[in-house]
């Protein structure tokens, strides 16, 4: 690689290709000095086989701590040619985005020093859009037909909500979860640990094509031809948490992958989610290990997904709350003398007090209050159930002990 | 009744009859001026048709406020008989049980003034000895297979443990927990919310019956005849919440009353365990609601709840932690190196460095630590992999894109 590169983006092209996902000196050293100057500087020690090479602003015990470094970057210096990548991934219909882009997503500042120095990208989709409310939803490659059901479910309400579906492109849970997202445009991005010329795995080729084709976007920091290793799955995970304003984990393992995503969202502040799963469940042993440990909270549809990522108001527990049968709403008191009440005949307010354990008065203002409700009616000095509030009733409409653990009692 | 009843147990079997359960007024009188002394008064207050009978030691302030008490028991004085009561339930082998007794279950105290005045109990076992190590495990009636397995699992674990499960009785997970735990003698407990001549619901005669027989308990703070209203099926569940260490969820609706035990666990400071399900369940939604909302810890297994009761270590993570295989424990570095070797040909040091993105001496070093893992070996002056160590290893083994992405990197 010619040490003349002038360009920002094509510096930090080949700082992509030099190092290794999430390297922080790296990180630090093209703060300090750039990515031009860093990658010139590079390209002086390796032709003079020291890291003694001069750095403007940088003192020599700093250049001396980036020894071990230089060692690491230096056998990825033959052959380097950034110039040629971009054309490898512009045959692609790729291109690189780099921070200070008008499309560089802004959440990946987050990640400080181990920010990806690039992102390679394929789809025309404006990352800094689609990324400005996106949810992560990862999981097991080894899922259950529940987990994909689950998984399904969430990014399509997810990205019905006008939200991103952010993911891994793998097999199971990351699969569903962008396929599902497919259903809207422009709302599902696939994060690679490979270069995106090697779409991988290979079975999830049409499916990374139509994330494309949608207006989505496939994206890695690695350049064309780089091999997804295991390490770089790790560091990948820490893209798709930092990408997102939230993780959600659908089905896991009790040791996965997902956890080391949910594991890098928690460093990134990013709050995260777990869908239980049966006990029974090897695949959601690691979601139930995450809400026992605490690192999650529970989630079980996308109305929870988007409260947990900030994205729609706590109104569940309201809606669920509204659907409040009228019974449960009496007072304790009230609803003693609603039980207290016959089924069929009618009584007496007197009669009412011993079974009610009330006195005659405390009596009287239930039954006006069952009245109220359509639960109680009074036919001359009797007082007997009406039928018109039953069928809104459930638990107990009996004093005898065949009805009298009603469905909220139990 | 006579106003002569000069023993507390008789005094408090009769207050058991005059009050709902969880009378904090009763209590707080009881508590105050003795059962007797209580009892006695009522009595004149009856016989007077007035609040104002001199109570010793309380003054005429305090016996004001009363008024509104004395009204709701005063109705139930009539035919008040608590000799005959007690008769009734030795007939069918019962008891009644008294603060200051030996077999009193002093967790009960925990109540305050709502504590129970007394419980009737069938069955010879001595419930201080029962409920010094109990988990309540207890659920929706209309539970699901998959309730009724976990249920049995929890239930059967924690009586084998030597604890005791607490429950009440209903069909449902219930009984599932009661019948599991019924395969230890003298391990299961159920709270009645009805007298115990009622045994409620009908189609668990069998089990409550068999509970006596395997020395477990059948209790309720309500005498024979009492019929189990709804109030006093809310009323059961502070019982059985007082009585246990720990209150476990199995199943349960989005309102259910298992979330009211959890509530009243709470409130005493018990431990609140549920156990999640899937989210497509009804029947979970209210375990889920428990996790979600902070109130409840995710409990698994048997371990975990006597865990959360205090009853075991928290050894699970630890065990799931040895069965870590060898790669898992490698450092990054050494990672990357073996990840870099073939899988079949053999490949030099210095072939190693780029792939690696590491200097030479460093890979030689990490090659070493991969040779005493046992998942490398040297040939002349190359290296490849070793597959005595392969049989441990899980995820990728191989650079090639096919394998990249192993188990535990999704």
């Amino acid at each position: 690689m010619s040490a003349q590169v002038q360009d920002d983006r094509l510096a930090r092209a080949a700082w992509s290709r030099v190092v290794e996902p999430g390297d922080e000196v790296a990180g630090a050293l093209v703060a300090a000095v750039g990515a031009v100057e860093a990658i010139a500087w590079l390209g002086a020690c390796v032709a003079s086989g020291t890291v003694s090479a001069p750095l403007p602003g940088v003192d020599g015990a700093a250049i001396a701590r980036l020894q071990r470094s230089v060692a690491c970057w230096a056998p990825r210096w033959a052959g380097l040619d950034a110039e040629r990548d971009l054309e490898r991934v512009a045959a692609i219909g790729g291109r690189v985005v780099v921070p200070g882009d008008g499309d560089w997503p802004a959440r990946l500042d987050d990640l400080g020093r181990s920010a990806p120095l690039c992102l390679w990208q394929r789809g025309p989709a404006d990352l800094a859009v689609l990324l400005t409310r996106a949810v992560a939803v990862i999981g097991a490659r080894a899922c259950t037909a529940y987990g994909e059901r689950v998984a399904a479910d969430l990014a399509a309400g997810v990205a019905e909500a006008g939200w991103t579906v952010v993911s891994g492109g793998a097999y199971g849970i990351d699969a569903v979860a962008h396929r599902a997202a497919l259903g809207e445009p422009a709302r599902t991005v696939a994060v690679l640990a490979g270069g995106l010329d090697r779409p991988y795995p290979a079975g999830n080729v049409r499916l990374l094509g139509a994330i494309v084709e949608q207006g989505g976007a496939l994206v890695s920091e690695v350049p064309p031809g780089a091999v997804p290793s295991r390490s770089r799955f790790l560091q990948r995970n820490r893209v798709i948490a930092a990408a997102s304003a939230a993780v959600v984990v659908v089905e896991a393992a009790w040791r996965s992958g997902a956890l080391n995503t949910a594991g890098h969202a928690a460093g990134l502040l990013r709050p995260v989610g777990a869908v239980p799963g049966p006990v029974t469940s090897a695949a959601s042993a690691g979601c139930h290990r995450l809400l026992r440990e605490g690192h999650a909270v529970c989630v079980t549809d996308a109305d929870e997904v988007l409260e947990l990522a900030g994205g729609a108001p706590a109104d569940e527990t309201a809606a669920n709350e509204a659907a409040t049968v009228p019974v449960d709403r009496l007072d304790p008191t009230t609803r003693r003398v609603l039980e207290s009440l016959p089924l069929r005949s009618g009584v007496t307010v007197q009669a009412l007090t011993r079974p009610a354990g009330l006195p005659a008065p405390v009596v009287l203002a239930g039954l006006g209050r069952l009245e109220l409700a359509g639960l109680a009616r009074q036919e001359g000095d009797r007082w007997c159930r009406s039928t018109q509030g039953a069928h809104h009733a459930r638990g107990p409409e009996r004093r005898s002990p065949s009805s009298g653990e009603g469905g909220d009692t139990g």
